[in-house]
């Protein structure tokens, strides 16, 4: 076994973020659900689009935003996903190259367009999330290089890919090139609606051993497992996973480690502008933590450090130095 | 002549901003004039995308940024400019609609694409812009509806059209429009290097009378009047234009409007964070003020005010309630 290339490979849906506030009202208004992420055809995004105010676009995807913050905390990071050769693919590749992430997976001629996700911000930063699939969905079983999933010491997965047939199919077949070369595969659960549809699957994967880290929030934790006691949801999940990590908003996280178990508050922010890429980044932080050898305790508060740097300005990537900002707290 | 169905008309490059922070040193290694706009063609775009970090989109373009601005403070208010069929166009029309302005004219089948704007950004919030004209030098002179015109008490222009031959030429056609049908034209230098390229063409126009209310900054003042002291130009161009706007950015704005002088100060602004659309809010503010036949001193003040929201955040766009923080100013 050669010395991994890369610290880590995620596999994600390529989408760029149409992100614009909104007042409360509107979310009831256009039948949304506060907080959640649902998919839409074009027709609806094109309905949401015209109900949506003024709007920035920001590149996104849950796996991608991940990855940018473990490059911007100094990760040798690589991405695979499935843009179309259109304007807002060529935005979503331009994002990513500029963070120092190698993406090489070929465009796809259209139609349909790059994957979109229309988000609606309320005053009090919540997002909510439509996402409309287009390109992403398409992502080929032939896209998932095995010799460059041999070459990262991690597999990084997002529970979304699940939704679009093609890459569910492609999943396993990257999990096993991962496994094959004795890579750890970690995974985050994405969404309490993904869990609904996929949540057999998921569980199949933790019950059979796939699954090395995985990243839940506490809504997540109650849909996977059954539990709604936050604590008999991790005393039945940690046991099936080597390293189990439960974010919990503005009360912190959790994270167990086989007989090791770490709790971290959140990190104070003065105005929570957006909540987009919370958890994304939180796994971020505690990613790259992982990768270095650094306690539980230490990851879980890089992820704190980090999910608080995105929800105190709109979009999913960082914008404040996130290597400063670890340096400033932990010196 | 009925009454105006429009406050106000604006014609103008339709452009989509591609924003990112940078460091000063950029500036200077890509061979860029800090604070100026250049036009740039597609492979000097593509070059300078490469170079710039992960970015943000946003809708942008000079008359189309004020329009926005007055449009937030309750103005009635249409566009004419040129978009291509593609995302950006979209994203462009988008925007524009999204916040109540008519904006009706056919877009263009590619190539060229969807105007956009390269701005980096540096640590003191000043804008360094590179724009690719695209789809927006094609604006034809039959897309200057007269009646369009005719329907609105202002009409505003912006110095950028010149850049581009087919909307430069049309340009005339809509002045003799609005000035057959009695109404006011509005003209923004909009940059030094345009009046480099522009300059007797903006003179000309200006002697000849047919600007009403003219907009400049002392760079441009400076630069269209060959006075390098301030008052001198002043002196020199005021007579020339019944009302004449100059900004000086954190110096304030003075106005003359014949006999009548009048000055205010910048609004403070705690972080300046980008200065792009300073000049395009200062004057979304102003004729707001003038169309509902507020003092000169007022209408200054209220350009002061929307300068220093558009300042405090990255994008040429209002992001707070304009109407709001005006009533919050002045009761």
């Amino acid at each position: 076994m050669s010395a991994p290339r890369y610290d880590v490979l995620a596999i994600g849906n390529a989408i760029v973020d149409v992100m614009s506030p909104c007042k409360d009202e509107l979310i009831e208004e256009l039948g949304l659900v506060r907080g959640g992420m649902m998919l839409v055809d074009m027709d609806r995004a094109h309905e949401l689009y015209d109900a949506m105010g003024p709007a920035r676009e920001i590149s996104g995807g849950s796996a991608a935003n991940t990855l940018a913050g473990l490059s911007a905390l100094g990760m040798q990071c690589a991405f695979i996903g499935q843009v179309a050769d259109d304007q807002l693919g060529e935005v979503f590749a331009h994002d990513i190259h500029a963070v120092g992430i190698d993406f090489d997976t070929a465009t796809r001629a259209g139609p349909p367009s790059t994957a979109r996700c229309l988000i609606f911000v309320t005053p009090d930063g919540q997002r909510t999330m439509n996402t409309f699939l287009g390109a992403s969905q398409f992502l080929p079983a032939d896209a998932l290089d095995e010799e460059l999933i041999a070459s990262a010491s991690v597999l990084f997965l997002e529970g979304y890919l699940w939704d679009p047939e093609e890459p569910r199919a492609a999943m396993k077949k990257a999990i096993a090139a991962a496994k094959a070369a004795g890579r750890k595969v970690a995974f985050t659960l994405s969404d309490a609606f993904v869990i609904e549809r996929h949540g057999d699957d998921f569980r199949a994967l933790i019950e059979a051993g796939e699954i090395d880290i995985l990243f839940a929030n506490k809504v997540e934790l109650t849909a996977l497992t059954g539990e709604d006691d936050f604590e008999a949801g991790i005393a039945s999940l940690a046991p099936l996973v080597p390293t189990l990590v439960v974010t919990r908003s503005e009360e912190g996280a959790v994270a167990v480690n086989g007989a090791e178990r770490a709790e971290v508050a959140a990190d104070p922010v003065a105005d929570v502008v957006d909540t987009t890429g919370a958890g994304d980044l939180f796994a971020a932080g505690f990613l790259a933590g992982h990768v270095r050898g650094q306690s539980l305790r230490h990851c879980l508060a890089m992820g704190a450090v980090a999910a608080a740097e995105i929800i105190s300005h709109y979009g999913a990537r960082p914008e404040e130095d996130l290597k400063d900002l670890m340096k400033k707290r932990f010196g």
